[in-house]
Formats: C-alpha cells, structure tokens, sequence
C-alpha cells in the first residue's frame, strides 16, 4: 500500500509532550529509514499514559488521511511488560502501537484486515518501544515493506479492544449514553449518533430533550452558531456525534461535566 | 502563483490546540488534495477564538516566507453564523480564512488584490469549516487551482478589518500607541514604529523616554544584551514595533501591563 | 555533507513556545533558502532560556538523525551580547546555535571538526538572530554550502562548554552522580552510565543499591514493567542514564527530587 502512494505518510500521535526529545528521537530514527516521508504530527498532547483518549484523537483522523496512511501510536503504559507490539492493516490505512486498546475505536469504522506481532530485530531498549520498535517499523512499512515481513500474523479478532462507551436504548424508549471526550473548547462530545436522534448529521431536531449534568436542553440544533452567545446548546458534531457546548463559552467548566458523565436523549420518536 | 513554486507551502494557524484531532483531520485533508506540499505549523496554542493574536502572530510570519505560500489560519468564533469564508490573494501570498479581521494585520502590510467567497461544493459540518471547507480550497489553491475557480468574487475593500491599534501623535508631541501582543517571554509589543522614534529599526535614541504602566524608561537602546540583568528596556525589536522588556526577566508580570495598555514616548524631536 | 543527502534535514530546538510567531517565521526563511528541507521540530517547550534542558534534549535525538542533518537551536538568553554565533561539523551532523554551551552534550558524543564564527552578510535585528542569522545559515548548509563560506573558522576547542554534571566514584567505591533532567512523566535521568553500574545498558543487577532523595532502591531492574504499579524502581533508560521512576506514577513529584540533586549508587563492585 505504501508503494502506491505518491508520499509516504507517516503520522505521530504520542503521550511524549514536546519538552522532551522523545518524539524528536522517533522523527529522526523515521527520516534515516524513510526520508522521503511526510512526517505528521497529530498530537504528542495526549495526557501521560491516557489510552483512551488517544484512541478518540485517532478515531478523529483517520477518515480524513489518504488511503495508504501509516498511524504510528506510542501511549504505552505497559512498555516492557509482555503487551504486545503490533501493526495492523486495514482496507484504508496501517496501523502500528502497543496492543493495549489505542487502535480500537479507529479499527471499529476501519476494519482491520491483517495484524502481526512485532518482531525485534535487534537488542533495544526496555523502556523507549516507540523510538526502537514502532517507529522503524512504520518507516519500514511506510516505505513499502510488507506487513508480514515484520512478525508473526495475529488473529485481528484477538486484539485489545477499549470497553466502548456507546449510547443504549433504554425500555422508555430514552437513550443514554456518556461523554467520551472533551475538546480544548470544553465542548462535550458524546457518543450518541444521529441515527439516535432520528435525524441527518448537521440536522436540527427541534423535538428531543438532551439531559446532561443538571442542565435540560431542549431540542438538537445545526450549530452553536443559531444560539445566542453564553447559551447552552446540542447539536451534531464534527466526527458526527451529539455534542454540548456553550456557544463563546466552556460548557465542561459551566456544567461540571467532564468524560464517562451520562448523557440522556428523550422525546425522540 | 501555486503553480511557479518549485514545492507548495501551506501555513496553518489554529487555536485548536494539539490535545484534539481537530489540527491532524486538516493535515490528512490537504495531504490528500496536494500530497506534495510542505504543511508548516505556525500555531496551534493561539488564545481559543482570539482572532486579534492570530491576526498578530500571522502578520510577524508571512514576510519571511517564499512568495505563493498559502497561509491558512482558522479561528472562528463565527462558525455556522454568516460570516463569510473567504480566499484573498496578494502580491505575495494566498490567504484562506474566516472573514473576520484575522487577516487584516497581514494585508495591511501586503495588500490584497482579489478575494472570494469560498463555496461549499458538498454538505460540510455546521461547526468544522476548517476541514471541511478552509483546509481543501487552500490544498487545492496550493496545487495550482484559479482563486476564481473557488467562489464569488468579494471586494477586497469589503473584507472585515480589525480596529487597528495604531499610534498617534498628539498636540504636544509625543506619541500615544498600545501594547498589542505580549510574547512568551514576557516582552511587550507595542504598535509605535521606528519612524515615530526618529530612528532606524535596530538603532538607539538616547533621547525620548518611554511611559509604560508606572514606569518611565530613558532612551531607546539597540537590545536587552545592551543592559544589565533585571534591567527594564525599550528597543526596537524583531517586529519593527518599540518593545518593552526585563533582560532575563518577564516584563509583563514585572510592570503588570498587557495587550490593550497604553505606551506614551516624549521628547523626541 | 548536506550534498550527499537525499533530503536536506533540519531539526528546530527552541524556547520560543507556539503561541507567538518566532518558530513560524524561521521556518518561512528556512524553506524560502532550501525549499526541498524536511523541517523537523523537536521542541519548541524549552523553558525560557533553559540553556541546559536544551543541551539534553539536543544530545537525546542526534544519534538517532541520519547523517548530515543541520541541528538549529535558539536557546539564546545572550542575543545581542558579544556571545558568539556559532555554525559546528561533527562526523555525523551539522549545528547551528549561539555559543553558550547548547551544544555541549551533544558535541561531548559527536566530537566536533571545524567550527565558524557566524557572519551577519546584512543588517538584521538585535533581538530575533534565530530568523535573521542562525535560520539562514541553517538552511544554506542543509542545501550544500561549505561551512566555511560562512564565517572565520573558530578552534573547536574554543567553543563554550555547560560545566558537566558528571557521575564520580568516590574513596569507597560509590558512585556519586546527579539528575540531568526529569521527563514529562516524571522520571529521573541521571548522569550515571551503566559502566558505573557494572552492567550492560537494559540488563538488571539486583547487587546494588541506589540512594535518591530520602529513598533507598534495592537493585537496578530492566525496566519499570517489572515492578508492580506504584513502585520506585531505578533501571537504565533509552538515553544510556541510570533513571528512577514510579511505575504509572510521578517519580519527580512522589520524591521531590529535581535537576542537579544528588544519586548515589552503593555495593557495585
């Protein structure tokens, strides 16, 4: 798949923060394999050790990358113990992270095709996997070499997936679901999808009742942007899930809300 | 333009910070339209929807780039309102933007001579225009594609303009100007130009002294490295802007002064 | 060097942060002079003037670049003193920095060959050398200009070394070292090398015992992983350092130990 693209694309989404050489180290042991790479940064932001949260960020951008893409993930609170290092191919893109739960909500609209363990190749640190282990291997596959080249093939259907937080009907015909994220904004994406809503992405839906922290917002509009400015509103976000923000405003902060609090939809037919 | 540059350069200038996908989603959607170009990151950490940083930060970076570069800066507090997405064209760069002033410090000082209104050639996310509208014209742009070619034409005159913090000189002489930006040092930008100081950018004027909060700085020096530790100094800096500063020190917490604040230079001729 | 390159490299280490222009604008003048670079950011998160923490983290990548990448870093309290500006050959890379010692940890393991005084071929600000001087002088070596087109060649030997914090073996047959820096996770690394701990980098040796602030560690294992969460735990990190961390916690915070506190390490033979 790398051989076919005009760039090879290799994108970083990493716990390392930028006051450290870490992900610098990973660039550099990237451009010496592959150097013709598009390096990408996606996010070295991700709070210490948080799994959950870069599996959302991915989740966000894979879709919007060219086929052939490779996703390099190094949120690895388990690096050196026996979690598995893996790369996986889907019909779209490569993947290559610890197998501790990161991939899953991108491989859950991605699929994967193939995965494999990753071999070491030689003696390599303990502690750093993402400069010794995963970046050579993305650069190696970004650069065309085959998936199985690089290990022994795993049964995708034995990969770690991430308890999904997703929205459930409930017997009164309400759904409940939970906040999965909250955005530099402090808007509050769920993981209710249109489809709960009875309504088209980007739609309004002017029936439903959003329940969220002590707040009752009626209806589900297009856009903050057909509120007044400090009102609370819900609509269809971005990655196409219900979202609640407060428009000029934080609505994490206004309500007290913040990821895994419930989220509950009524009055949708 | 795109077209006679040996590599296209997009810019991007966000305040979607790095601890979201919102960034990443646009690099994978330039890459995809214009896999060749060089995908710069000016800011993402701009202040959440303050349009007058971006606007300050953008017009210190597009003198230093190559002509034809494509400058894409997404703050916008407006999105899913009516402000207008907007693509201007200058002598010297392309600008694609939310149509509210975030661009006017930049073609003050690089002139437009055509601007569109962007087209939405599909349905797009009411709250995401930077993916879903911003980062494809200014991909497409980069790679060659007629500004005509991506919507109406719009007066240049008629582009939104941010009042200009501008100084002025007053009937006794001395000149009135403002802090405009305070950068990460603590220094303070002002809007007070060399001309205003009888002098040449970089050079020294023992003469004038300069009021700022309660403190009253004699003459203008060439640097802080003219001074000694702990010393407060006004100099003409990078920005060809009087700043005011603490060598080895922080000058906005040392004075208490920050954007907006009056800065009042007397006695020069 | 830069010749025989496929695609010029260079790497970017400052303090300037993202929230301002600075970074952005050395990039601009970076690719207007070598437009084909890869332009690599390791960090623009420096603290402030922290010369130091940018020696470290600059020593931490460049093993890991390919040959004849350029290092540019602008750590550079001195700006418009008479602090030199300095353009340095190693057999592996070529820098770019003022010559306050940024440079010393790498150089300390890429000896230097030839250095140059940089020469300034226009007028340019007394305050920003990172755009006016050292980003030009970066980008013309990337493209292939001889070093010693750029200025008078200075001895090597010359150049402005950081007093190193170095590990000593003292009458009793301890180690007596310090923390060079604490990462973003909170974990300690030391100047303490595993020839000190009578080990290969990554094995363990359970002899010793290792003295950090008020804490006594028994043995050196091979990586956090094989202690239980919330355990201190000492082991040789990916940058070849005894290191002291708290297994998915904060090492730094649960001992309040710092940069420049003392580590010892007993009962190595």
């Amino acid at each position: 798949m790398g051989t076919s693209m005009s760039r090879p694309i290799i994108t970083l989404t990493t716990d390392f923060g930028l006051a450290d050489g870490y992900a610098g180290a990973m660039k550099g042991i990237i451009l010496g394999i592959c150097p013709e790479a598009a390096v990408v940064d996606i996010s070295h932001d991700i709070r210490p050790q948080a799994v959950r949260q870069a599996a959302y960020v991915l989740s966000t951008i894979t879709p919007h990358f060219p086929p052939g893409a490779v996703h390099l993930v190094v949120v690895d609170p388990g690096v050196g113990t026996d979690r598995r290092p893996i790369a996986v191919r889907s019909g779209r893109a490569t993947y290559v992270a610890p197998d501790n739960g990161v991939l899953s909500l991108a491989l859950a609209i991605d699929p994967p095709h193939m995965a494999v363990h990753l071999d070491a190749d030689r003696p390599f640190s303990a502690t750093f996997h993402g400069r010794d282990l995963f970046a050579p291997a993305a650069a190696r596959l970004a650069c065309g070499l085959d998936l199985s080249d690089l290990g022994e093939r795993v049964p995708p259907a034995d990969l770690v997936t991430l308890p999904c937080l997703s929205a459930q009907r409930r017997p009164d015909g309400s759904w409940l679901g939970h906040i999965q994220h909250v955005d530099r904004f402090g808007n509050l994406i769920s993981d209710i999808q249109p489809s709960a809503l009875n309504l088209q992405a980007a739609a309004s839906n002017a029936e439903g009742t959003v329940w969220v922290g002590k707040e009752r917002i009626a209806g589900v509009v297009r856009t903050y942007g057909d509120v007044a400015p400090g009102q609370i509103v819900a609509y269809v976000g971005s990655t196409g899930h219900l979202e609640i923000a407060v428009r000029d405003g934080n609505a994490a902060a206004r309500l007290g809300v913040g990821v895994g609090d419930d989220v509950r939809v009524e009055g949708i037919p």
